[in-house]
Protein backbone atom coordinates (compact mmCIF):
# COMPACT_ATOMS: atom_id res chain seq x y z
CA UNK A 1 0.00 0.00 0.00
CA UNK A 2 1.55 3.41 -1.38
CA UNK A 3 2.53 5.86 1.95
CA UNK A 4 0.30 8.41 0.58
CA UNK A 5 -3.20 8.51 -0.53
CA UNK A 6 -2.17 8.10 -4.47
CA UNK A 7 -4.84 8.20 -6.94
CA UNK A 8 -6.26 4.75 -7.65
CA UNK A 9 -5.87 2.30 -10.45
CA UNK A 10 -2.29 3.59 -11.50
CA UNK A 11 0.97 1.69 -10.93
CA UNK A 12 4.60 2.81 -10.46
CA UNK A 13 5.38 6.26 -11.23
CA UNK A 14 1.96 7.16 -12.80
CA UNK A 15 0.43 7.48 -9.31
CA UNK A 16 2.51 9.94 -8.00
CA UNK A 17 2.67 11.86 -11.58
CA UNK A 18 -0.89 11.62 -11.24
CA UNK A 19 -0.89 13.04 -7.76
CA UNK A 20 1.40 15.91 -8.34
CA UNK A 21 1.21 16.60 -12.63
CA UNK A 22 3.34 19.52 -12.49
CA UNK A 23 6.49 18.04 -11.22
CA UNK A 24 5.24 15.05 -13.73
CA UNK A 25 5.68 17.05 -16.38
CA UNK A 26 9.57 18.35 -16.13
CA UNK A 27 9.95 14.88 -15.21
CA UNK A 28 8.10 13.59 -18.38
CA UNK A 29 10.02 15.96 -20.36
CA UNK A 30 13.76 15.30 -19.44
CA UNK A 31 12.91 11.61 -19.79
CA UNK A 32 11.53 12.31 -23.32
CA UNK A 33 14.81 14.09 -24.33
CA UNK A 34 17.18 11.93 -22.80
CA UNK A 35 14.97 8.56 -24.05
CA UNK A 36 12.76 9.28 -27.24
CA UNK A 37 14.42 11.91 -29.06
CA UNK A 38 16.78 11.15 -32.20
CA UNK A 39 19.92 10.54 -30.86
CA UNK A 40 23.23 8.93 -31.69
CA UNK A 41 22.59 6.51 -29.34
CA UNK A 42 19.71 4.10 -30.55
CA UNK A 43 16.40 4.09 -28.12
CA UNK A 44 16.87 0.35 -27.32
CA UNK A 45 20.67 0.93 -26.14
CA UNK A 46 18.93 4.30 -24.09
CA UNK A 47 15.90 1.97 -22.58
CA UNK A 48 18.87 -0.86 -21.90
CA UNK A 49 21.11 1.97 -19.80
CA UNK A 50 17.59 2.83 -17.70
CA UNK A 51 17.26 -0.81 -17.31
CA UNK A 52 20.31 -1.43 -15.95
CA UNK A 53 20.14 1.24 -13.53
CA UNK A 54 16.89 0.29 -11.98
CA UNK A 55 17.71 -3.22 -11.89
CA UNK A 56 21.22 -2.31 -9.71
CA UNK A 57 18.95 0.12 -7.60
CA UNK A 58 16.65 -2.90 -7.08
CA UNK A 59 13.45 -0.96 -8.19
CA UNK A 60 11.21 -3.66 -9.54
CA UNK A 61 8.72 -1.39 -11.44
CA UNK A 62 10.85 0.93 -13.52
CA UNK A 63 13.51 -2.42 -14.48
CA UNK A 64 10.24 -3.81 -15.77
CA UNK A 65 8.82 -1.05 -17.58
CA UNK A 66 12.19 -0.60 -19.20
CA UNK A 67 13.53 -3.63 -19.69
CA UNK A 68 10.00 -4.35 -21.74
CA UNK A 69 10.91 -1.29 -23.74
CA UNK A 70 14.68 -2.01 -24.43
CA UNK A 71 13.09 -5.23 -25.67
CA UNK A 72 10.62 -4.14 -27.61
CA UNK A 73 13.17 -2.02 -29.37
CA UNK A 74 15.34 -5.05 -30.08
CA UNK A 75 12.84 -7.33 -31.92
CA UNK A 76 11.30 -8.57 -28.58
CA UNK A 77 15.00 -9.87 -27.10
CA UNK A 78 13.77 -9.99 -23.61
CA UNK A 79 16.81 -12.71 -23.44
CA UNK A 80 18.91 -9.71 -24.24
CA UNK A 81 17.96 -8.16 -21.22
CA UNK A 82 18.17 -10.46 -19.30
CA UNK A 83 21.93 -10.58 -20.14
CA UNK A 84 22.21 -6.87 -19.52
CA UNK A 85 20.98 -6.99 -16.19
CA UNK A 86 22.76 -9.59 -15.26
CA UNK A 87 26.51 -9.13 -16.67
CA UNK A 88 26.76 -6.20 -19.07
CA UNK A 89 30.62 -7.56 -19.98
CA UNK A 90 28.92 -10.45 -21.24
CA UNK A 91 26.22 -9.46 -22.82
CA UNK A 92 25.67 -9.31 -26.72
CA UNK A 93 26.25 -5.74 -26.81
CA UNK A 94 28.46 -3.14 -28.69
CA UNK A 95 31.86 -2.61 -27.08
CA UNK A 96 30.85 1.12 -26.90
CA UNK A 97 27.62 0.04 -24.96
CA UNK A 98 29.16 -2.14 -22.44
CA UNK A 99 31.54 0.67 -21.57
CA UNK A 100 28.54 3.23 -21.11
CA UNK A 101 27.22 1.34 -19.16
CA UNK A 102 30.39 0.15 -16.52
CA UNK A 103 29.62 4.17 -16.16
CA UNK A 104 26.07 3.66 -15.25
CA UNK A 105 27.02 1.50 -13.43
CA UNK A 106 29.19 3.54 -11.32
CA UNK A 107 26.60 6.35 -11.14
CA UNK A 108 23.89 4.23 -10.16
CA UNK A 109 25.84 3.97 -6.58
CA UNK A 110 28.12 7.44 -6.85
CA UNK A 111 29.41 9.88 -9.53
CA UNK A 112 32.45 10.27 -7.97
CA UNK A 113 33.09 6.74 -8.63
CA UNK A 114 33.67 7.18 -11.94
CA UNK A 115 37.15 7.43 -13.15
CA UNK A 116 39.28 9.13 -16.21
CA UNK A 117 39.83 5.42 -17.39
CA UNK A 118 36.18 4.27 -17.00
CA UNK A 119 35.69 7.68 -19.47
CA UNK A 120 38.74 6.77 -21.59
CA UNK A 121 37.47 3.66 -22.05
CA UNK A 122 34.06 4.39 -23.86
CA UNK A 123 35.97 6.91 -25.70
CA UNK A 124 38.50 4.57 -27.14
CA UNK A 125 35.23 2.40 -28.32
CA UNK A 126 33.77 5.71 -30.22
CA UNK A 127 31.93 7.62 -27.76
CA UNK A 128 31.03 11.13 -28.32
CA UNK A 129 31.18 13.64 -25.00
CA UNK A 130 27.25 13.79 -26.07
CA UNK A 131 26.77 10.19 -25.26
CA UNK A 132 29.05 10.28 -21.91
CA UNK A 133 27.20 12.73 -20.54
CA UNK A 134 23.54 11.61 -21.78
CA UNK A 135 24.71 7.79 -20.15
CA UNK A 136 25.59 9.91 -17.16
CA UNK A 137 22.38 11.89 -17.31
CA UNK A 138 20.23 8.62 -18.17
CA UNK A 139 21.52 6.91 -15.12
CA UNK A 140 21.28 9.98 -12.88
CA UNK A 141 17.64 10.57 -13.95
CA UNK A 142 16.67 7.02 -12.68
CA UNK A 143 18.64 7.29 -9.92
CA UNK A 144 15.46 10.12 -9.21
CA UNK A 145 12.56 7.66 -10.57
CA UNK A 146 13.63 4.58 -8.72
CA UNK A 147 13.78 6.31 -5.56
CA UNK A 148 10.23 8.39 -6.56
CA UNK A 149 8.80 4.70 -6.90
CA UNK A 150 10.00 2.87 -4.10
CA UNK A 151 10.44 5.60 -1.68
CA UNK A 152 6.39 6.16 -1.68
CA UNK A 153 6.34 2.36 -1.93
CA UNK A 154 3.88 2.43 -5.05
CA UNK A 155 1.72 -0.65 -6.20
CA UNK A 156 2.60 -2.06 -9.55
CA UNK A 157 0.59 -4.98 -11.79
CA UNK A 158 2.16 -8.35 -11.47
CA UNK A 159 1.50 -9.63 -15.13
CA UNK A 160 4.48 -8.63 -17.20
CA UNK A 161 1.99 -8.48 -20.50
CA UNK A 162 1.12 -4.79 -18.45
CA UNK A 163 4.58 -3.67 -19.93
CA UNK A 164 4.74 -5.45 -23.43
CA UNK A 165 1.99 -3.77 -24.07
CA UNK A 166 2.98 -0.29 -23.53
CA UNK A 167 6.16 -0.75 -25.23
CA UNK A 168 4.20 0.20 -28.71
CA UNK A 169 2.75 3.10 -27.09
CA UNK A 170 5.59 5.11 -25.53
CA UNK A 171 7.32 4.22 -29.35
CA UNK A 172 4.57 5.85 -31.04
CA UNK A 173 4.36 9.05 -28.31
CA UNK A 174 7.09 9.15 -26.64
CA UNK A 175 7.46 10.39 -23.04
CA UNK A 176 4.89 13.00 -22.47
CA UNK A 177 1.99 14.12 -20.52
CA UNK A 178 0.22 15.62 -23.65
CA UNK A 179 -0.59 12.51 -26.16
CA UNK A 180 -2.57 12.56 -28.78
CA UNK A 181 -6.24 12.26 -28.27
CA UNK A 182 -6.82 8.32 -28.31
CA UNK A 183 -3.88 7.51 -26.66
CA UNK A 184 -3.31 7.63 -22.88
CA UNK A 185 0.19 8.84 -21.88
CA UNK A 186 3.34 7.22 -21.13
CA UNK A 187 5.08 7.54 -17.89
CA UNK A 188 9.11 8.02 -17.45
CA UNK B 1 39.21 18.18 -14.82
CA UNK B 2 35.98 17.47 -15.73
CA UNK B 3 35.64 13.93 -17.97
CA UNK B 4 34.34 15.25 -21.18
CA UNK B 5 34.49 19.45 -22.88
CA UNK B 6 32.30 21.50 -21.05
CA UNK B 7 32.40 25.06 -21.40
CA UNK B 8 35.00 26.84 -19.25
CA UNK B 9 34.51 29.19 -16.32
CA UNK B 10 31.33 27.42 -15.24
CA UNK B 11 31.36 25.82 -11.89
CA UNK B 12 29.10 22.29 -10.75
CA UNK B 13 26.26 21.81 -12.53
CA UNK B 14 26.27 25.27 -14.71
CA UNK B 15 28.88 23.52 -16.57
CA UNK B 16 26.71 20.19 -18.16
CA UNK B 17 23.76 22.36 -18.22
CA UNK B 18 25.79 24.93 -20.28
CA UNK B 19 26.83 22.34 -22.39
CA UNK B 20 23.40 20.69 -22.85
CA UNK B 21 20.92 23.15 -22.21
CA UNK B 22 17.66 21.33 -23.48
CA UNK B 23 17.94 18.75 -20.67
CA UNK B 24 18.94 21.63 -18.10
CA UNK B 25 15.40 23.12 -18.96
CA UNK B 26 13.34 20.62 -17.07
CA UNK B 27 15.69 20.01 -14.61
CA UNK B 28 15.57 23.65 -13.39
CA UNK B 29 11.68 23.43 -13.73
CA UNK B 30 11.36 20.64 -11.97
CA UNK B 31 13.78 22.85 -8.93
CA UNK B 32 11.72 25.71 -9.24
CA UNK B 33 8.83 23.85 -8.52
CA UNK B 34 9.78 21.93 -5.88
CA UNK B 35 12.62 24.45 -4.12
CA UNK B 36 11.11 28.01 -5.17
CA UNK B 37 7.33 27.72 -6.08
CA UNK B 38 4.82 29.09 -2.92
CA UNK B 39 4.74 25.68 -0.61
CA UNK B 40 3.77 24.91 3.18
CA UNK B 41 7.28 23.94 3.58
CA UNK B 42 9.14 27.22 3.79
CA UNK B 43 12.04 27.84 0.97
CA UNK B 44 14.61 27.20 4.29
CA UNK B 45 13.15 24.08 4.92
CA UNK B 46 13.10 22.49 1.19
CA UNK B 47 16.53 23.92 0.80
CA UNK B 48 17.78 22.27 3.87
CA UNK B 49 16.29 18.55 2.49
CA UNK B 50 18.50 19.68 -0.72
CA UNK B 51 21.62 20.16 1.16
CA UNK B 52 20.90 17.00 3.65
CA UNK B 53 21.21 14.68 1.13
CA UNK B 54 23.80 16.35 -0.91
CA UNK B 55 25.78 16.10 2.41
CA UNK B 56 24.84 12.76 2.58
CA UNK B 57 25.58 11.91 -1.06
CA UNK B 58 28.97 13.17 -0.26
CA UNK B 59 28.31 16.05 -3.25
CA UNK B 60 30.39 19.06 -2.38
CA UNK B 61 29.28 21.46 -4.91
CA UNK B 62 25.30 20.89 -3.95
CA UNK B 63 25.81 20.72 -0.55
CA UNK B 64 27.82 23.70 -0.64
CA UNK B 65 25.47 25.74 -3.31
CA UNK B 66 22.11 24.96 -1.24
CA UNK B 67 23.26 25.28 1.90
CA UNK B 68 24.43 28.81 1.36
CA UNK B 69 20.72 28.78 -0.03
CA UNK B 70 19.46 27.44 3.11
CA UNK B 71 21.32 29.79 5.47
CA UNK B 72 20.29 32.80 3.33
CA UNK B 73 16.45 32.23 4.01
CA UNK B 74 17.41 31.11 7.76
CA UNK B 75 18.49 34.70 8.24
CA UNK B 76 22.31 33.95 7.66
CA UNK B 77 22.41 31.07 10.26
CA UNK B 78 25.25 28.73 8.59
CA UNK B 79 25.45 27.32 11.70
CA UNK B 80 22.16 25.96 11.11
CA UNK B 81 23.05 24.47 8.26
CA UNK B 82 26.17 22.94 9.36
CA UNK B 83 23.76 21.06 12.76
CA UNK B 84 21.57 19.51 10.27
CA UNK B 85 24.24 18.10 8.06
CA UNK B 86 25.91 16.46 11.12
CA UNK B 87 22.83 15.60 12.97
CA UNK B 88 18.90 16.45 11.86
CA UNK B 89 17.29 15.20 15.28
CA UNK B 90 19.74 17.31 17.26
CA UNK B 91 19.22 20.32 15.12
CA UNK B 92 17.32 23.25 15.85
CA UNK B 93 14.55 22.10 13.25
CA UNK B 94 10.70 21.67 13.83
CA UNK B 95 9.62 17.88 15.19
CA UNK B 96 7.60 17.79 11.20
CA UNK B 97 11.14 18.81 9.52
CA UNK B 98 13.45 16.37 11.84
CA UNK B 99 10.89 13.41 10.82
CA UNK B 100 11.08 14.81 7.04
CA UNK B 101 14.49 14.63 7.19
CA UNK B 102 14.83 11.21 8.10
CA UNK B 103 12.99 10.29 5.38
CA UNK B 104 15.19 11.87 2.92
CA UNK B 105 18.17 10.36 4.32
CA UNK B 106 16.37 7.31 3.65
CA UNK B 107 15.59 8.06 0.03
CA UNK B 108 19.12 8.98 -0.47
CA UNK B 109 20.49 5.76 0.10
CA UNK B 110 17.35 3.64 -1.70
CA UNK B 111 13.54 4.17 -1.80
CA UNK B 112 12.77 0.86 -0.23
CA UNK B 113 14.14 2.13 3.29
CA UNK B 114 11.36 4.56 3.92
CA UNK B 115 9.22 2.62 5.88
CA UNK B 116 5.53 3.16 6.85
CA UNK B 117 6.43 3.91 10.56
CA UNK B 118 8.71 6.57 9.00
CA UNK B 119 6.13 7.84 6.73
CA UNK B 120 3.17 7.97 10.35
CA UNK B 121 5.90 9.73 12.37
CA UNK B 122 6.01 12.70 9.76
CA UNK B 123 2.28 12.48 9.74
CA UNK B 124 1.87 12.92 13.43
CA UNK B 125 3.74 15.47 13.45
CA UNK B 126 1.72 16.98 11.14
CA UNK B 127 3.10 16.77 7.52
CA UNK B 128 0.70 16.56 4.77
CA UNK B 129 0.74 14.08 2.02
CA UNK B 130 2.05 16.62 -0.12
CA UNK B 131 4.64 17.68 2.00
CA UNK B 132 6.03 13.94 2.29
CA UNK B 133 5.45 14.10 -1.16
CA UNK B 134 8.14 16.75 -2.31
CA UNK B 135 10.28 15.63 0.76
CA UNK B 136 10.41 12.31 -1.28
CA UNK B 137 10.93 13.98 -4.58
CA UNK B 138 13.31 16.72 -3.12
CA UNK B 139 15.45 14.05 -1.99
CA UNK B 140 15.46 11.89 -5.92
CA UNK B 141 15.90 14.99 -7.36
CA UNK B 142 19.52 15.72 -5.82
CA UNK B 143 20.33 12.34 -6.18
CA UNK B 144 19.76 13.27 -9.53
CA UNK B 145 21.81 16.21 -9.72
CA UNK B 146 24.36 15.24 -7.10
CA UNK B 147 25.49 12.34 -9.66
CA UNK B 148 25.33 14.47 -12.82
CA UNK B 149 27.97 17.00 -10.63
CA UNK B 150 30.06 14.42 -9.73
CA UNK B 151 29.45 11.84 -12.63
CA UNK B 152 31.21 14.04 -14.81
CA UNK B 153 33.78 15.26 -12.45
CA UNK B 154 33.11 19.06 -12.93
CA UNK B 155 34.88 22.06 -11.51
CA UNK B 156 33.91 24.54 -8.29
CA UNK B 157 35.44 27.40 -6.52
CA UNK B 158 36.99 27.04 -3.40
CA UNK B 159 35.32 30.46 -1.71
CA UNK B 160 32.03 29.67 -0.20
CA UNK B 161 32.15 33.76 -1.04
CA UNK B 162 30.78 32.65 -4.32
CA UNK B 163 27.73 30.46 -2.94
CA UNK B 164 26.57 32.89 -0.73
CA UNK B 165 26.65 35.55 -3.14
CA UNK B 166 24.35 33.40 -5.59
CA UNK B 167 21.45 33.15 -2.78
CA UNK B 168 19.96 36.77 -2.81
CA UNK B 169 19.76 35.89 -6.81
CA UNK B 170 18.43 32.91 -6.35
CA UNK B 171 15.31 34.50 -4.15
CA UNK B 172 15.00 37.09 -6.62
CA UNK B 173 14.57 34.77 -9.67
CA UNK B 174 14.40 31.22 -8.44
CA UNK B 175 16.05 28.05 -10.75
CA UNK B 176 15.22 29.18 -14.02
CA UNK B 177 16.42 29.40 -17.72
CA UNK B 178 14.85 32.62 -18.39
CA UNK B 179 16.07 35.21 -15.83
CA UNK B 180 14.98 38.72 -16.47
CA UNK B 181 17.60 40.55 -19.00
CA UNK B 182 19.97 42.12 -16.15
CA UNK B 183 20.15 38.68 -14.53
CA UNK B 184 22.02 35.55 -14.50
CA UNK B 185 20.38 32.05 -14.52
CA UNK B 186 20.44 30.01 -11.23
CA UNK B 187 20.96 26.46 -11.70
CA UNK B 188 20.17 23.62 -9.49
Amino acid sequence: MPHIALPPGLPGIRGPMAFRPETAKPINELANILLHEPHTLTRGERELIATYVSSENDCRFCQTVHGAFAAHYHGGDEALVVQVKADPERANVSAKMKALLNIARRVAVNGKLVTSDDVGRARSEGATDLEIHDTVLIAALFCLCNRYVDGLATEMPESPDYYRERAPLVEQIGYTMTPPPTATPAEC
